[in-house]
């Protein structure tokens, strides 16, 4: 018996998310929930650009909750726990467990004490199970990071890197990374919270922490401009030199005064015109020092999308309550079902 | 409380257990095992080169199990199933979990699915978990792939390589792999099987294969002496060139014609004489690709005393069970007890 899925939010990782669902032999798309009222009531196949699923797109999320008993809910609709809590509270109330790729689910317990008490409550109480995942927060930064340590016999300091190319996305993902802005506002965009940089890195670091247990008194945010020496161009995003490429974020995790972790991610278009070399790249110096870098970078979308889907069976199948990635089991590719693609 | 952890096995790897175990915060030795009568009956902290530490060396092991009360059991003595299994079995009856860096336990169900029977049938009857780690098998070449094809939508095929330096070793390693053999002699030494080169291809590929869901029919291995250009000397070898610096080994897992897995493992030593770099590389093909290196290679003894003292909690907390590593959550460096250091 495959896996019931029910996907809510059907934005570009929630389609994604429904389609990758669809071709695996474990898992069983039953229905999706979406506001848009141009999806919803219709057949999720053909929302999704497939053929007819026999399934649909619903608007009230209950209502979908009732009607299609799935096993698991795959929440793809905000970043911040707060926004994500009515949801899981209504999954976890009709004893559905929930995987969210809501950045700050994926290590809550830091940044949200309280809602994580809630959320751990609610999970031991329905008996469900509870996880945040994506690429990053859930697995470059974090989870790949965790695993290297566990081939070292001691470690004293962590730095790694992810340097992407963000050509590839839309216009609300340059905004929120400062794309196309002069040095001034970029500067004026940070200090409205217009321009976010990454969100996850007080999760990553605390998630990062608590694996190794090292108690991190403090974690200090940069987010800088990178100024263009080049002309850059994408489909929705033209900067001129001088103006700004993107946003180089950077979270340090502290131990009292010493610096222990320490975590990169500028996010630009077109890193390769002035010779930058997008890739994933972790160091842990201990004993042994590992140095790792995977070239390209593992991309954003795809990554998440299958990090979402392949983790799945492992939600399902763990103990009931508020859970991370560095306490379930390595995630794995999951089977195609060959007769569906 | 720290967990009780007995070492069976005082060489190269069982004393760096012992070692690390005595550092780690949340691990307690308790005592070894040992045959060597240079090393029986005395203080286990002398053995160890380091100061007294009230624990002994016991020569006979049930006396070692019942006298010290493990939580688990670390056996470092031997690679294959059923050299360990004798041992395994002593512990299961005493009721204490079982770690072993037996290259053959990491992933015994293909290479001996009798003896996995036994084990997993004792494993539960006792309530204990039983598993098997290292750098490789456990790690490198199958772990880190597993944990790689999870960031993928769908993967097609694996190729990875592990291309190691063995100067730091000794005579038993050189002899092993065929370093400082003429062409024939390494030819005479792979018949006679005293040339074995790497043990773990069997197992990675089988737990490769089980965890992304590929149908392994069959695994051919071959070894092929790595002929030296250059003159290359250690502390215990010497090869001239046109002699054997070492042994390419090379497993391939296929699902009927089609080779989907590729592990490549060539051991020799100084390669860096002929510019050939050491590292751990693993290329996934499929949605998306992924490249992943590490330079140069985790080293092998220091990364197989890591693993088998960084999952000794996960071990201990498992549901009982023969475990493999694509089941457990993530390795993870445990803490340093910084009053022991």
């Amino acid at each position: 018996m495959a896996y019931r899925v029910l996907v809510w939010g059907l934005g570009a990782m929630g389609s994604g998310i429904a389609k990758n669902v669809l071709r695996k032999k474990e898992l069983q798309l039953v229905g999706a929930i979406e506001r848009d009222p141009s999806k919803i009531d219709r057949d999720l196949g053909e929302v999704l650009g497939l053929e007819r699923s026999g399934r649909r797109v619903y608007s009230e999320p209950e209502k979908a909750i009732l009607e299609t008993r799935p096993d698991i809910v795959i929440i793809a609709t905000n970043s911040f726990v707060n926004e994500v809590m009515p949801k899981i509270e209504l999954a976890a109330k009709n004893n559905v467990n929930v995987l969210t790729i809501a950045e700050e689910m994926a290590y809550p317990y830091e940044s949200n004490p309280e809602e994580s008490k809630i959320l751990e409550n609610l999970a031991c109480k329905y008996g469900i199970s509870i996880l945040g995942t994506g690429i990053n927060p859930g697995f470059v930064l974090d989870f790949l990071i965790i695993a290297m340590t566990g081939a070292c016999l001691k470690i004293d300091r962590i730095k790694a890197s992810r340097i992407n190319d963000l050509s590839p996305f839309g216009k609300t993902v340059m905004e929120t990374q400062g794309v196309g802005t002069t040095p001034e506002e970029f500067k004026r965009g940070l200090e409205k919270g217009e321009i976010v940089g990454h969100i996850g890195f007080q999760q990553s670091i605390a998630m990062i922490g608590n694996a190794v247990g090292w108690r991190i008194d403090r974690i200090e945010e940069t987010r800088e401009p990178i100024i263009s020496i080049t002309e850059r161009k994408t489909a929705v995003a033209h900067v001129k030199p001088g103006m700004v490429a993107g946003c180089r974020h950077t979270g340090r995790g502290f131990c009292g005064d010493e610096l222990k972790i320490e975590l990169i991610h500028p996010q630009q278009i077109l890193p390769a015109i002035e010779g930058i070399e997008t890739g994933d790249y972790i160091d842990i110096y201990g004993e042994p020092d590992i140095h790792l870098s995977i070239k390209p970078e593992i991309p954003g979308g795809k990554g998440t999308i299958a990090l979402a889907t392949n983790m799945i069976p492992e939600v399902i199948n763990a103990a009931p309550g508020l859970l991370n990635m560095s306490e379930l089991p390595v995630p794995k590719c999951l089977m195609d079902d060959i007769k569906e693609i």
